[in-house]
């Protein structure tokens, strides 16, 4: 049931899924604008570029040669961001002293990977079809597959439906068992990406970081207080039902703003059914979540007829973890996309946002109604 | 006493403030550069700009005129983000209802200022002495003593050493008992600032914002954990001594790069003595504090020899609250600027930062020693 007031007024809402507030100010929307402008992304790349370090056949900075795969690529980051063997910490500190008590440090090691999504140079999620797209995910569940706890009770689901993508050497090969594996894409200069080649990373570390930490415990607590549920089966079942906020929806999943939404148009995908990580899914689930990436991307490319930036990223069970935190995992998509109001006008989250609280100027629900009416074919094509 | 081991190896650090990790991988600065550059910021405004709406004698877009201040000049928001009047809101969802579980939100009502520090269009903190920027905290202080709860143990202290600033019509009279006070300011058209003119902005508002509330339960568990001493009291003791992570002292505050900084030159400013809020502090303190904004924001706009962006603010006790919390609040000011190798390359929290975890790319002990050695006169000065 809309609440049409919370469009005229200000007000916060709870992020169930992390336990913080955003503060919601609709009318806001209103100002003139006479900050920094973005300038807007060229759409004009070749299929192949030989200066890119990312395209088929080229050779990157450390002089290794790329192969010439027809799918996807992965390797491991030529500037990873933790390291796989390193010399081992001991704090120094007196035991008890002021230094033990206020600075708090631990090693982590990991291994940081780069996909390539597609060889073409001038693609992106938004060009690519579902079935183009499945490759991406049969990527993603071979190395999610590949660095699993043999522990997990996840490893005894994860069967060899998923294709090994074309790699180098045997980069699928975690030399440690690590805790949890990050899958991510930064699109657009925007969101700090350097390369417009179709590509994502991966980080995998041997800590729990501090946004899964902060949703195993939320989604945890749920399942605790409500008999066994899972909030976020309850909560695509309430979104998909209410409609408002909806983007998207198939059989496997719902996608949509989430009413605690920080950006303008946040996107969420969330699996209906309790999945517990990319290994739970079966053809049907994969092809289905192909579908909610390739219809959310094409959209945000739509609303404003851009390159729509964003950072994306999977939500899914610890790689190594307790049978409760495995069990509490709910498989999810997060979409942050920083653009407002065109191409050229992002929000930004700066001073009060970051000193007091994260603040929006449209609702989550008029953002829906927006992406909902832009769907169909992408309009860079109709342009051709 | 220094570690020179984490210069070398990815490590997480604590940060006892708010209660999270962020990542360093200080290996990871030595990567080139492929990616979006900042335009670099013109140094050459006019003292006097008739175009801007926060020039003395000048009018803003609702028709009202400023006064021909002197020093500094403070106005109501004519874009608040919260709004002092509105309509309330009583959610009509059925009580146990998965509505009600799953959505929650609040109303949320408040003041919001514009304070010009210098009636000067060309200058910044940067620019100012000490005794020119005396009188910014003396509007802070004002602004903050007129919203102060009539029941906070603070309001017994706040005597009239304040000077009222310029300001247009009584703006400094808040029309209901706000909960808390976020002074702070957006420098740079990377941090969403869309006017040179030196300027400040305070949001005041029914809620305790996400940011002091997760500060508040660190501070008041860390009293309650070691016999009534404060946190940052025994944290900027510890961090003088040490030296590493100093940037520049004086008696009443300590001012340095935190040890569990997210941004590359991020600085935090630090009472020494437990000063709850701007009303603790006498004159000297309000002119060693004047001193600290001065050096920080000299040494910022000296390292890349720019105008330096950041965000910037005052963390310091609720206007309205229980004798715990106003007792365990500490005043500090955070400074977040964005900028990592030069005048053009900032650093991106982006896709893993968003989705898992903070990561810094330079130690807090490197970026430090940095901001040490860039003291002394300001770059633009020797270059007249
Ligand atoms: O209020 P301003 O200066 O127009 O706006 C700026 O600061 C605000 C408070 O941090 C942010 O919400 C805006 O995104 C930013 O552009
Ligand atoms: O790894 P890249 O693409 O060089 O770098 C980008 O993504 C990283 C992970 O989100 C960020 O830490 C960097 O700031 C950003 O520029």
């Amino acid at each position: 049931m809309a609440e049409p007031i919370l469009n005229d007024i200000s007000h916060r809402r709870f992020n169930l899924l992390r336990g913080s507030w955003v503060l919601v100010s609709p009318h806001r929307n209103k100002r003139p604008w006479q900050g920094l402008k973005e300038s807007p992304s060229k759409t004009t790349l070749p299929e192949y570029d030989p200066e890119c370090y990312l395209c088929p056949g080229n050779t990157r900075a450390n002089g290794r040669k790329n192969p010439k795969f027809n799918k996807t690529f992965l390797f491991v980051n030529d500037y990873s961001a933790v390291k796989e063997d390193q010399e081992e910490y001991h704090p120094e500190r007196k035991p008890g002293s002021l230094a033990t008590r206020l600075l708090k440090a631990e090693s982590v090691t990991g291994k940081c990977y780069v996909i390539c999504f597609s060889p073409s140079h001038h693609l992106t999620l938004a060009d690519m079809t579902p079935g183009e797209i499945m490759p991406v995910i049969q990527t993603w569940t071979s190395l999610y597959t590949a660095h699993l706890s043999p522990k997990s009770p996840l490893a005894r689901v994860a069967e060899a439906t998923s294709i090994p993508p074309a790699s180098e050497g045997d980069p699928m090969k975690p030399n440690a068992q690590y805790r949890y594996m990050q899958i991510f894409e930064n699109k657009g200069t925007t969101m700090g990406c350097s390369n417009p080649h179709p590509h994502g990373q991966v980080w995998t570390t041997t800590s729990l970081p501090e946004e899964p930490t902060a949703e195993l415990e939320q989604l945890s607590k749920y399942r605790r207080e409500n008999g066994g549920s899972h909030l976020l089966v309850d909560y695509a079942e309430l979104e998909s039902k209410e409609k408002d906020r909806t983007v998207f929806e198939n059989e496997s999943f719902w996608a949509g703003v989430p009413y605690w939404a920080v950006w303008p148009f946040e996107v969420m995908i969330v699996s209906r059914h309790h999945k517990r990580a990319l290994v739970d899914f079966n053809d049907k689930d994969r092809l289905d979540l192909a579908e909610c990436l390739s219809e959310i991307t094409r959209r945000y490319d739509n609303l404003f007829q851009t390159q729509f930036p964003y950072s994306m990223g999977l939500h899914q069970a610890p790689l190594e973890g307790s049978d409760e935190e495995i069990e509490s995992s709910h498989f999810h998509v997060h979409f942050f996309p920083p653009l407002l109001r065109s191409a050229t006008v992002r929000k930004f989250q700066v001073g009060y946002e970051m000193l007091a609280e994260p603040q929006r100027d449209i609702t989550p629900e008029q953002a829906a109604e927006r992406l909902r009416a832009c769907g169909g074919v992408l309009y860079r094509k109709k342009l051709d």
